[in-house]
């Protein structure tokens, strides 16, 4: 059973947009269950989609069908992509968003859509969420096979991911991702981390990552290691992006010697 | 089937009340399948509502209910409204909201939601969207006839929509909608575009419509002709509105002799 | 039959945090019908929360499910709580986001969440919204009994609520919630207003609450029982939060002799 589909954009809520495409799946599965997670992925942001779509797909039950959209390339030589990878389904613009997803996933199965039968019968050059990714999500919810949907995609667009620097006596990473809360959540991810771990924001020192955001006094700096296993820095009810910005370096340095 | 009902309103999505709206309806219709279209209509912009609901309800399967409120006159003489158009049904204030989904039906039912076994007990003078609308729409979904609401409504309230004006040499429009990424979205359909249309805005000719936003260089502005059949003023991974404001002219000069 | 779960958060609409606590939950039940209340309680902000809560729950059919996470002290020796009260469930943090609820509730079964069965395999320290909250709730609308979860609590925390004070000759009240229309919303219920009230807000007279926000001229100030039954200050087809901000005095005055 695949009738649970998830819609991840940069759409906005302001719109009909997500809207519509909601329309199409359901004209096609009245039964399908659609979620939304995000539709305010920063706009053409698309590590950022990349970066959103990965803390969350895990958490779903196999089969789910998850489409994610940012697009900025829609209407040019840009591909429309079906995977499926680890038991789930991917729809989206072949520009780089599934990058974490194909990462992860040893034998993914990589189409391009280009089969007319599974999109609407009028394809704009400006919205392919609605005209293509909709209707071909909506298609495999009801049974239709991956590899109906066009041919085979050997290489797809991947994107170039910022990776942490290890050494001996400390990591150095930079800030990915910025959540709602203020929380800037670095590259460096939990593995990475040895006893006596002190981290330097800046030219601040946190001290070792703490157990919770109360640990800390209100309106405190703190490390600490995010729901997603990375380690974040944060502000105890308050904001480390008001506090600090984004464009911080973040170094973890091993003083146990 | 009559069991999808979406929700379009000026309401935010800050507060509880599309949530109430929503109990409401599963309380009537548990299997009802509620979705969100946008709850961020401009507050009380009823043009703006108009436009969204037109831009999406065609997209559904037929016998969907759209319950649209954006209402600013809601507790004093204004109507509530039923409307049976096209194969879909519509619930909410008679204020023009659904000037444009009449225009396009040649026999739609209309009625005025007067019987008050289909509204909750106690009717706020404040908040019709939970009281009066959302059961309206799940009575429906449930197979309540649209004749059972209230009695037939001969005028309903029609918005003037602002037309453009088109000669043999040129068409002159306006920006009636401004989406989240900042596209100027103006009220020149297709049809009105002829060979060697050139669309001048204010003082900036941009040529011709692109066939996508990737085709102009980034940052660059360019006419397209956007997903509902409109012609729309944008910037390549960027905001038109930014660069122009919503307060333009836009002509489109067929130079081709 | 509970297979409704309702999600209200200070989590934002922006990241993936809800969206993942939708997937813990049809990971355990697929049945279930997840709907978004708001994810934009103001952060940190439990009274808030509570208010929220206390305005749309009983609009849902008995047997619903009702997640609310706002949640500073994550992680910290803050309990996760599982409450039935007047044939709801409610799950989330034991800080005094249900204090309206047990108000209302003669008896609420009220138990500690300490099973780790009805739990994810890995609790993180900063997101018991889905790692505890989200598994509690999906276990419950699959038919698990409340004291499956934990061991019964007896002091839930409780916030202090502010109440308004009554005479006979006024009432006095407060600002408690601004809503996205800029309503500013008292704690003075209409049980409290009797005939001839007059209502000062700083030193601007209202007079009697009006029927409906059209009752004034657009843009004027006016008093009016809210949706909620509470009494609030709007201004017609404008903010009164932009006109007066919210730390601003409410008396009731009653003045027929």
């Amino acid at each position: 059973m695949r009738r649970i589909i998830t819609i991840t954009t940069d759409f906005g809520t302001e719109d009909h947009y997500v809207g519509a495409m909601k329309g199409v799946m359901l004209g096609i599965n009245p039964e399908a269950q659609v979620l939304d997670i995000t539709q305010e992925v920063p706009k053409f942001d698309i590590l950022s989609g990349a970066l959103t779509l990965n803390s969350f797909y895990t958490y779903y039950p196999k089969g789910t069908i998850h489409v994610a959209v940012v697009d900025p390339g829609v209407g040019t030589t840009r591909k429309p992509l079906a995977i499926e990878a680890g038991g789930y389904f991917f729809i989206g613009p072949d520009n780089g968003l599934f990058t974490l997803v194909l990462k992860d996933s040893p034998m993914p199965n990589i189409v391009e859509i280009t089969n007319p039968e599974f999109m609407l019968k009028n394809v704009s050059s400006t919205f392919h969420g609605r005209d293509i990714f909709a209707p071909a999500a909506a298609h495999l919810s009801v049974g239709a096979g991956i590899d109906e949907l066009g041919e085979e995609l050997a290489t797809p667009v991947l994107l170039n991911l910022p990776e942490p620097t290890a050494a001996s006596d400390q990591v150095r990473g930079e800030i990915v991702y910025v959540d709602s809360f203020g929380n800037l959540i670095t590259n460096i991810p939990r593995e990475l981390l040895k006893e006596g771990a002190n981290v330097k924001v800046g030219e601040i020192f946190l001290g070792a990552p703490k157990t919770s955001y109360g640990s800390s006094g209100e309106g405190q700096l703190l490390a600490i290691i995010g729901s997603s296993g990375y380690l974040e820095i944060s502000v105890n009810q308050g904001s480390a992006f008001e506090a600090l910005g984004r464009d911080i370096e973040v170094t973890v340095l091993f003083n146990n010697k």
